[in-house]
């Protein structure tokens, strides 16, 4: 299970940072869909560091190859292999990691865990790992195009500078015209100067990226286990560095009564039941209502620093360790597109579920 | 899938709030646990409204019969079954609802998914469901309690009340000496005239519960799909009126930067390796490290309230509506057990997964 | 897992010969079908015992009370829950059991694995558990129903007796015409006679059950891992003794070449793709082609017999067992609703997973 | 699901036969397995076309690329994905394929499932996908040689040529010493004789292959739906041309009485409880007895036959159809392996579900 998620639609991915490949399976792709590899190409450079000022120099220049489940542009139902080669693999750097806990990392977990870890560069850990995320979410993404469904995340808070209005009240094409992906300009500037003050420091800062899904279709969820927003969390729980979810209202509405939160039916001109407005964030007894579904991703800061942090070797001696090396100050614009496409798989997957048709 | 949650330890739920019975079967239990009945029902007990002056007065009186996998007070390694009769079906208080959409409620989500609806009560949306989920989650405490794992949940605010410290800095055997369930008899008494005044408004108000789950064994949790915090999650945001989940630090810590949050690596005496602090909740790499885990659930006001709204009708025509009768202000207090029930499935479903030696 | 099968259409199943009730839970029930539970009872009194002269008289007098699932009449797409009480528990007629493995009976292997056993009267082992297969199975017929899905079963072989066409060339209506449930009634004579002889010799005899499923929608089953023929496998011979499966020609065709048995294809008067033979029953490249779909169930004798049988007891000591009162001489005829509702229960969940309109 | 098969150890398969490569990723493997990769090679050889006199003489010459998830020749506990390229693509072949639907095969289902279809060469319905399941097995075989469990299967029978033996009284060292993997060195050579009259006539041949596996441990299965013979008929009724499944005494038992096929207890000297015979193949009530496991598959003919047959092409128009270029005439002694994969996963799944320390 642990390498999987998804029920009809199912995402199977696996890889190593510094192994031969990462890769994935998406099974379940309805048959018939146009597969744009410049599309899926443009997601994967999205997320990929060396782009932005704000990331790591370091080029991954992600190449994927799609192995099966194409054939002449379109899906054919069969399962959908693909791998990204891992081109750099110096993993001579990592060797004073062998023996290492880096705080906050998940070295001493893994090892706990498993009694071997492959200790280069994070190993399975490592965030690495949502580049094959991004490929099977915009394969999601080209279904999901079918019907209409879009997806938009943006930076909403860098650390103390938050976005001032929610992602339901912006101008959702802004979002990608600036290298911290928020579509509020004046914002987007107060969050490039905070993440570079913080890059000099040394130091890394977290935040919170959120997200809209328009035209989702009414129906998707189940009552109970299987609720629309436990699913997403789910999903977005799993991207690494996520500490916390929220949707609709969420945690800056917890002061507000019931009264105040519910939101009002009417019927709209074409007889269709809407609500006055959306606290709901689209979901009502765990199930969408046809508005639009919204949600928040927080995201810590990154535990890879550049200051010097105490922790103990593998013998429990004491040591210290500071990252060597550029290290992205924060994994936020870079994990604006991991976000959608978690929330990409989720809707198709229910939509799979809920028969509807595409 | 929609009514089951976990893989090893997987509980299915059934029933709706006003048919014969409510109930579920746990698969996947070990054998050889002694199920203490009284513990149960002391579990049931705690979530049943009409005990607390803060809940309805209805009595459920809820009263949970096992039909198989339990011989001479152990079980057996075969699925447990039970029910919860409902005892009360005045049904003939639904019938002004049968046509009705409440705001907030799932009345038009689930019409729209199923075309049809068991109007009763909310049927299957009822948070009367959250009992079953208590019997299972005490199922799972008593397994869990044979390596001393221990699971404390609190009401850690209630609309703009808060706990003034967080649930790791607090005196968890003083949870249950106030109807709120808040450890600071302080904070506690002023949550309960919130909640009263809230009532007399004939509105609703929301808050978090908090959670701590005590010597959780290393290893829990997977690296990629099924990190414990996504596993939490998923758990936690299926509970009724759910809107977020957060760990660790959590979205109270957003401002903080790496340097701040990383959890420093020591051996203690005994040689294990311990963290300085413990920001991190406990979980690094989503594989949990043997310091505390402890999360928060965000709940918004229950949507039931005595004031008159706005909404529509099966067919479109608008109209008023406000609930008649008592109705819980708050589902905090009731909640509470149903977050450690939830923590305790999951937490268990992992033991099982890791082949942790119960 | 191990109590439930199904992927969409989801059977979870609970309950001891010998405990307060067996029972379970239909999930993914498609919503808005009518529950004829007149039909039901007649499903379950097909299996029941003490009906045929051939069978045991002990009178189960089975009742199943749904608690779930079902409003004024129609399923609601909700979890169906539902119990059948264990009336007689003369648990005392089995302390003799406690301390003893009944040969090619679970006793071993379920203490070994478990550590514990409910040793009353097989416990969950016990063919009682298959009473709950035909109730989720009468709801998967009544479902199938609605796109004129049908299935028939019928004993095929008793011993050395066999039928002398296989079910294809059958008078389907005949099955139920006598109590060994054969459709050709000199056949059927001869093997009550063997019946009756093996019966009077203190003994138990095998044979086959044949299935037939007509209508069956083109396109369900996957190619790879979950053929139709495979998931028809699993679900068949997780039924209590069974020991074998073939379908289409099946271990009867194994002399025969690809010339023989290859199907050629032909379109029909309306233009829809058939085949001239149908040795494959049905299905090619795991995926259902239109024509019905047959295969055959091996059921071995039942372990439980009269004559006196050298064995061990739990402290390893040399001793005897013979069973007391009556007991089936052979499951053949009560067995064959149960293959009727495993063989329900796959088709549909194909189809639902296949998105098939009902 | 569909491309997916077990519970813990999890194989996932994609690829079709003539796409640019097959492959899978083996999730839940344990770390600190040495990965012999000289004997994942040799598996895959014993499956491989060219090979033998009785198969095509077309060179596969399949090479595992193994990406992830062994670090130092180890498991590591993540999932170990991998890729085999299709080096001759000489999908020009094919084209009088597109339009025809050849008998017995899956071009017609397929088609009419998916809407589209990768018709060189059989797509994802080619046997060349069993290539993946090797891979899979022998990592299986790996990890079970930890525990000392060992499996074999050889061809037991080839069209009216039956093996005079059971496998479980056959010398097992000598299967791999003839071409048609028969333990039997005279009924061998007859089936050889057997397959190249049949060769010679451009017909196919179908037959059974059996298999045991020694030294299981006691306890594996579930007494309900996963039953171990449940489980080993899922997994190898999904080969491509199996067509039954029996195990232990299995349809050539079918005439035999209770009194004749029940297995007495006895204790053996070291006080482990045995069976004096072994009739219900290591099986008593759906979980693993300690005894050998044994059972047979059937395999149809093979449909690619030279002979010219009738068949419909996608417009319905009457034509015909005969294969060019050589094929195998029977699937037996390539499919030894691809039975033996299953099996290793089978059991290996079961003991990870039932915490067997390895």
């Amino acid at each position: 299970m642990s390498n999987s998620i998804g029920t009809v639609f199912r995402f199977t991915s696996f890889g190593e940072s510094h192994g031969n490949a990462i890769g994935g399976v998406v099974d379940g792709c309805p048959s018939g869909i146009d597969i744009d590899e410049t599309f899926v190409r443009t997601e994967l450079n999205r997320r990929q560091p060396g782009v932005s000022p704000l990331s790591t120099q370091r080029c991954e220049n992600d190449f994927v190859e799609f192995l099966s489940g194409i054939f002449e542009g379109k899906t054919t139902g069969t399962p959908i292999g693909f791998v990204i080669r891992n081109e750099q693999q110096r993993s001579q750097d990592y060797e004073r990691l062998k023996n290492l806990y880096r705080p906050s990392h998940a070295d001493y977990t893994c090892r706990q865990k498993y009694g071997v870890r492959d200790y280069r560069g994070g190993g399975r850990s490592s965030a690495r790992e949502t580049a094959t995320r991004v490929v099977a979410g915009a394969i999601a993404k080209l279904v999901l195009k079918k019907i209409d469904v879009t997806i938009y995340a943006c930076t909403s808070q860098v650390g103390p500078v938050k976005m001032k209005r929610p992602i339901t009240d912006v101008d959702l094409s802004m979002i990608e015209t600036n290298v911290v992906r928020c579509p509020d300009a004046e914002t987007a500037q107060r969050m490039i100067d905070y993440i570079n003050g913080t890059k000099d420091e040394g130091d890394s800062i977290g935040g919170t990226i959120s997200c809209i899904i328009k035209n989702v279709p009414v129906g998707l969820g189940e009552p109970v286990f299987d609720k629309l927003q436990a699913r997403l969390a789910l999903a977005c729980m799993s991207i690494n560095a996520a500490h916390g979810f929220d949707y609709g209202a969420g945690f800056d509405g917890v002061g507000a009564k019931g009264s105040e939160l519910n939101d009002a039916f009417y019927a709209d001109e074409n007889g269709r039941v809407r609500t006055k407005t959306n606290h709901s964030g689209g979901i009502q007894g765990g199930i969408s209502n046809g508005e639009d579904v919204y949600f928040r991703v927080l995201f810590k800061p990154v535990a890879t620093i550049a200051k010097k942090q105490t922790t103990v070797d593998v013998n429990n001696n004491v040591t210290t360790f500071n990252a060597l090396g550029r290290h992205d100050p924060t994994v936020l614009p870079r994990a604006v597109p991991v976000v959608e496409s978690m929330a990409a798989m989720t809707i198709l997957d229910l939509c799979l579920m809920q028969n509807i048709r595409l």
